[in-house]
């Protein structure tokens, strides 16, 4: 059996259904990010009501701590986690990397410090599918390298090289039935995506991330590198954009004929008083919703929107109180599962173009997030 | 009609409901402390579900921050922390006199500097109890003075002659139908306490408190301090220990005829890890917890015991995980609501002396609170 059902094709749009060791996920879809197997200051019960189907976790992190032995002891991360549906673990290349002077690269792996306590560790990409596999991950993700930006293409062209080696012995290494997904990288560079695309279709995996965007290219061309992998990737597979992103992005990437989306911008955004609304962002803290009696967005069924005024929000976060991190990554996921319901609704009624245009023509990014940070790690 | 309906007395246990604007609350009652118009780190829905029927504020704290004339604007504090039951606001005495440098008493009132931005302010007895009413709460204090332990007789007794004086201004200065408490005071001193009691009493209150407690003294002071002065107090007024207290303190209370209780202890406890059994305290960060597939407390039935395992919940913890504190405070509260539910079956049935008798000679506190302080305010 494929692991990706096809349901519904509108212009290059898909409707789908991914099949999973933990039930079946509906595509597109934007998996909420619980780094440390936990989604930051909300309850997997909040994530089954909202509808969340799949969780996205951190092999790296919960490698560190509390470890892949006593996850695996303990019965896997769902079970562990209490979380029914499905979990990918990213490899946490993307966090190794980001370390800095603290990792060394190597053929053979990677040798990096721990960022909570400094001690030393050597990964190898056969190693980290074990960390997956033990972790009881329904998707792993191979070990790539996401190289700076900008990078030359000489280093891109060879980091690229070396993450399509270390996905062949990722596939190798496997051992159990969950999927494999391995990453394209190759910076911004279109010829080296290309090449990194077919060099890893050649070895075959379950599905087919987009990797190493983000990392501050402009967005245009972000969407000029996915434009140069995605038609060369095979239909019955799934096609994961990692890391991205806002409204705007996600319902870009479907176009382009993205099926899967994770990013830490609702829950992030949330802990820092920004909150999405169907009329763009607000951000909690300003004066003006200090007596505003209003839920958050009158055209919400979250918790906090049935329950709360902009008035209270405010005075939580301004409070510091932790209630206000709960009722605003409520809200926020709460946003985001229904933004993705709509537009898998549209594409099942074959009106996803109309879609697209309607929401790229109304929305507004909204107030800019100011920047101050509460880090997911 | 009397605010209080005694239905049962079982030797100096009370068995009663006090009647106030938003429903009837059953006592012995136990208030979760909600400073700043929330609880920390959980939801009103929480604390419906698990059976609290009335809140603390803290008035000096929403005096500072959103204001009394905010949350007036916005139809008082029920409506604006969307919680529908009763609450109680403390004056804030006992915060504005723990100042210490930063504030001055005289006859008139008391002047502060603010804990938040250091702004000056003065309140008058008058002005705490228009603060109360602007807010809305069900049950008002009156402002008194909580000293230091030890202090000396001379300026304690000075000081609960004023709070006396305070009392009967603040009663004169109440305009609405609320419930208005008067806090006995006198230090460790009996004769100065039942001296407060009675020119309390003399004036005439619709509930009578007992404060100053929990300030460093022995604890066989504090209840000797209770006998002192609940034998004074008419059957027919509430009666109020403030500030107290551990689950042993709570049932002497109730045996010492004591109607309600408040305490930041499950709460504060909960955010640092402590957490309450049947069979006494943990501390979820020990290492034994790392690989315990078990829940906290079998016996509970809240929602950290029924879907996460200790394992899970150390993880959390030691991961700083937002819903830790989450989870570890529904924990706390759910076992405290349980223990007064059970004190109130106890006292219904006329069984309460076995009760106490139970529950003292199986309790036992746990592990030691290890004392790294996440502070209420």
């Amino acid at each position: 059996m494929r692991a990706l059902a096809v349901e519904k094709v509108d212009g290059q749009a898909r409707l789908a259904a991914l099949h999973t060791g933990h039930g079946i996920v509906e595509t597109p879809v934007f998996m909420p990010v619980g780094t440390q197997g936990a989604v930051k200051a909300v309850l997997q019960r909040d994530l089954s009501e909202m509808g969340a189907q799949m969780l996205l976790a951190n092999a790296y992190h919960l490698f560190l701590r509390p470890g892949d032995g006593l996850i695996r002891e303990m019965g896997g991360i769902q079970r562990f986690a209490g979380w029914d549906g499905a979990v990918l673990t990213d490899s946490g290349g993307y966090q190794i990397f980001s370390l800095g002077v603290l990792r060394k690269i190597e053929e053979e792996g990677v040798t990096f410090q721990s960022h909570i306590d400094g001690s030393k560790h050597f990964l190898t990409p056969e190693r980290i599918v074990e960390v997956q596999e033990n972790l009881g991950a329904d998707v792993c993700m191979c070990l790539d390298e996401c190289v700076a930006y900008p990078s030359s293409h000489a280093y891109t062209g060879a980091s690229a090289e070396r993450t399509t080696r270390w996905a062949r012995r990722c596939g190798a290494a496997k051992k159990t039935p969950s999927l494999l997904f391995a990453v394209v990288q190759g910076g911004m560079y279109a010829d080296l995506r290309r090449r990194c695309a077919e060099g890893l279709l050649e070895i075959g995996f379950d599905g087919y991330a987009l990797g190493g965007f983000s990392v501050g290219e402009p967005k245009e061309v972000m969407w000029e590198m996915v434009d140069e992998v995605i038609g060369l990737l095979p239909p019955e597979k799934p096609r994961y954009l990692m890391g991205v992103g806002f409204p705007e992005d996600i319902v870009e990437g479907v176009r382009k004929g993205v099926d899967m989306f994770d990013c830490v911008i609702p829950t992030r955004h949330a802990r820092n008083g920004s909150l999405f609304t169907r009329a763009g962002r607000i951000n909690i803290k300003h004066a003006r919703y200090a007596t505003d009696a209003g839920p958050i967005d009158a055209s919400c069924g979250c918790y906090a929107c049935s329950r709360f005024s902009r008035s209270y929000l405010r005075h939580l976060f301004m409070a510091r109180e932790l209630s206000s991190y709960y009722l605003n990554t409520v809200h926020n996921l709460f946003f985001y599962m229904g933004f993705l319901r709509r537009i898998r609704a549209s594409i099942a009624e074959g009106r996803f173009e109309e879609f697209y245009k309607t929401f790229m023509s109304e929305w507004k990014g909204g107030e800019t997030y100011d920047g101050s940070s509460i880090c997911d790690g």
